[in-house]
């Protein structure tokens, strides 16, 4: 395992799912955790996420709050073509641009619909924020688009995802954050005082806890994250020291 | 299906997540669909959700933000023994008051513990902000507490799940959101139009239209909310007669 070198900056993001349909319990989100895992792969640290309701007033000061605090800002939700959606609308409105059809967005859609299936509703689509570039969609070709910091994506997670694969190359990426966890069969009581010591000797090195009850057992996961390898490999191995010199069972885990 | 009546109120919460391992993308969360829902049959409308990361600054500003533009706060995460739980101590700055042992939630422990086992490091756990109320937590004993208007919970789902059992009986409720479902076997683009016409004939019924992609189809759930029955019946009413006109094969649905 070797030092991570390259690119020292610490690259952030925040998230913002417009999702009445998740405020209201109907539906549960399948995008955060997706997203949150990718960006981590990638070298960019989501630090925060915002769930709004589809409100013009809501998508803009979340937006506006978020996009001058990270590196970036994402959004899901609400660029279909039905009148709920107006996310494109609110982004625009963030910025202080127009928002009209753009000729590249309905060439996009061209690809997938004959030219009378491309209704005015359907072309609402193709409304992209003045100074958008857009963000190409293989599956159902209306694009998402990114102005300025901010990343505009579809909330239907198959959508999503493509979208975010088509937009990451473009992005800045950090120094990858390393983990490794480990699984002590101790409840989080019992190894709380060694694992204040330990982040106490390792501060570079973020020590998470974290309860389970498995199977009737009680126990903790400990998960050591570092953008350091070397320091990285140092607290896990002082955590293996305070394991053996505690007697507590524990395994290497993947999670 | 009889008028809502009592209470016209409308009663909001925010929902923190206190969760590093989410935003990290280790963990999906497992709690916010599950207090959507709960809120929600109670009569509480869940307006906003921010997960933010284990720093105390974070959550400060998180929830002095949310206490003053709601009516509750629900948080996660962050109440255990361990290093990494500072939940409370951060609530208790948001105040501006102090945080010790509580002597009630010390004696709320002694159920679940030996006094041998009642360390310094799991006592952390009945540290309570000054003027707080506990929440009964019957699983594991270490108590949530609820601060002015601010309902501190674990993050462990099922222990979540009886606090919030515990605390509901004291919240004030209004109207229950009503709803109905119903699934249109056309694509959003289709179904677009004539749902703009119905949103604009019945304003105080939501109308949601979210897309799906299932067994190879593209259709569209429609969702009609609001909390008075008779406008809700009105506009589902309205619905059918749109589905009809436009000859779209649809079902009521039960999501």
């Amino acid at each position: 395992m070797g030092r991570s070198d390259g690119n020292e900056e610490t690259i952030t993001a925040a998230l913002v799912v417009i999702g009445e349909e998740i405020l209201s319990g109907r539906t549960p989100d399948a995008n955060i955790a997706y997203i949150a895992a990718h960006l981590g792969k990638i070298g960019i640290a989501l630090r925060e996420v915002r769930i709004v309701p589809d409100l013009e007033r809501e998508i803009v000061t979340a937006v506006n709050a978020l996009r001058g605090a990270y590196t970036y800002v994402f959004t899901t939700g609400g660029i279909g073509p039905t009148h709920d959606d107006i996310t494109t609308d609110a982004i625009a409105k963030a910025f202080g641009v127009r928002v009209d059809i753009d000729p590249r967005a309905v060439d996009a859609m061209r690809k997938g619909y004959e030219d009378a299936e491309l209704t005015p509703t359907r072309l609402r689509m193709a409304r992209i924020p003045e100074g958008a570039e857009l963000i190409d969609n293989p599956i159902s070709k209306a694009p998402g688009f990114m102005l300025g910091n901010v990343i505009v994506m579809a909330g239907i997670p198959r959508i999503m995802q493509v979208m975010l694969d088509s937009v990451s190359p473009r992005l800045r990426t950090g120094r990858k954050m390393l983990s490794r966890s480990v699984r002590v069969d101790v409840p989080e009581g019992d190894a709380a005082p060694g694992l204040s010591e330990l982040q106490a000797a390792h501060p570079s090195v973020q020590i998470g806890s974290y309860p389970f009850f498995e199977k009737g057992r009680l126990g903790t996961y400990v998960v050591l994250r570092c953008v350091d390898a070397e320091a990285l490999a140092a607290a896990h191995a002082a955590l293996w020291r305070l394991i053996e010199n505690e007697g507590f069972n524990a395994e290497d885990s993947e999670g």
